[in-house]
């Protein structure tokens, strides 16, 4: 769905207000059947013969990914990964504000990233509570990972994104994604032996 | 098939040569359906009232997906995210090495970054043409992604993992994938806000 989103968004600053599937299709590189089956859901936008209305069919898909609204992030391990996405400007035009950051390197510590003061890890539970914060993201080396997911389950955050490469365990009630870089490089090579 | 690759090798670092399909499901954290269908390609692994021979379906995975081999690969953009793609060692661990790392700024050009000297991206096609190159990384932002693009395909690049938030535009011959941070976010916001 995220690359719907992108074109359709690119879509709506060019002023376009209406595209057909076979011209979304093309612009997604999807196939356009794929398309209406994805787009199924949200098919009163769909208009025979005219196509789908990009800013309502953007609001729909927004609304049913839960992404019309904001979602509040924080980030440990200020690593080059980390300082990558603290300066990353499409996640917060997409809704994941990442309100802070933490380490727990003392010569990182009260360093300004991106307009972020970098946070003692320890303080994590404490300062992550004065605000509502949904999602934590994991930027540490491996080995830091576990401690950083175990922080961010005391300050009860439900929603981990690990980039970390490594496996993390959490409670039931948390949800993990692993973000893994390596799986992209398997997934093209496999592409590349298999023309 | 990634985190069964990482849970195999995580199981060989332990010397454990047999696993049930039971177990490799609880580590992979997919369900035991889904594993059998996923290894049924290893039929053979798989012994009845046994489990799987842990080295022989780690060979037939990575024989299957293309990384039984080394890919050398290359880099564009030496920021934050590409010092943290060239300091990933489980890239090269898995296979994919990064033989060499561009960039187009005059300040960052002859620096030493995990090893390697920043080469001017204009002369990517020179260096990249000593060597076989299979992939190219592309982690600039997103307004030079294109022209990083377009020297790789100068230099007879195949694929192209881009980590650039924005769509590029290759000839046929021409394999991309985009890894995008913002789509993870987007799917953790869609699993927190449908329980």
């Amino acid at each position: 769905m995220g690359v719907y989103i992108q074109v359709l968004e690119g879509l709506l600053l060019q002023e376009q207000q209406v595209i057909s599937s076979e011209k979304l299709a093309e612009q997604c590189e999807v196939n356009p059947s794929q398309i209406r089956k994805d787009l199924a859901y949200f098919g009163e936008f769909g208009v025979r013969g005219v196509g789908y209305y990009v800013s309502d069919l953007l609001k729909a898909i927004k609304y049913f990914l839960g992404i019309d609204r904001n979602w509040n992030c924080i980030l440990v391990g200020v690593g080059n990964l980390g300082r990558a996405l603290l300066r990353h400007q499409q996640l917060a035009q997409k809704g994941f504000q990442i309100q802070m950051a933490f380490d727990c390197d003392p010569f990182k510590i009260g360093e300004r990233v991106a307009g972020h003061e970098v946070i003692c890890t320890r303080r994590l539970k404490e300062k992550a509570q004065q605000m509502q914060i949904d999602i934590g993201l994991i930027s540490t080396p491996p080995e830091r990972a576990q401690r950083a997911a175990n922080h961010m389950m005391q300050a009860g955050i439900k929603g981990i994104v690990n980039f970390a490469p490594t496996r993390i365990n959490v409670s039931q009630d948390v949800i993990v994604d692993y973000v893994d870089f390596s799986n992209h490089l398997i997934s093209m090579a496999f592409r590349l032996s298999h023309p």
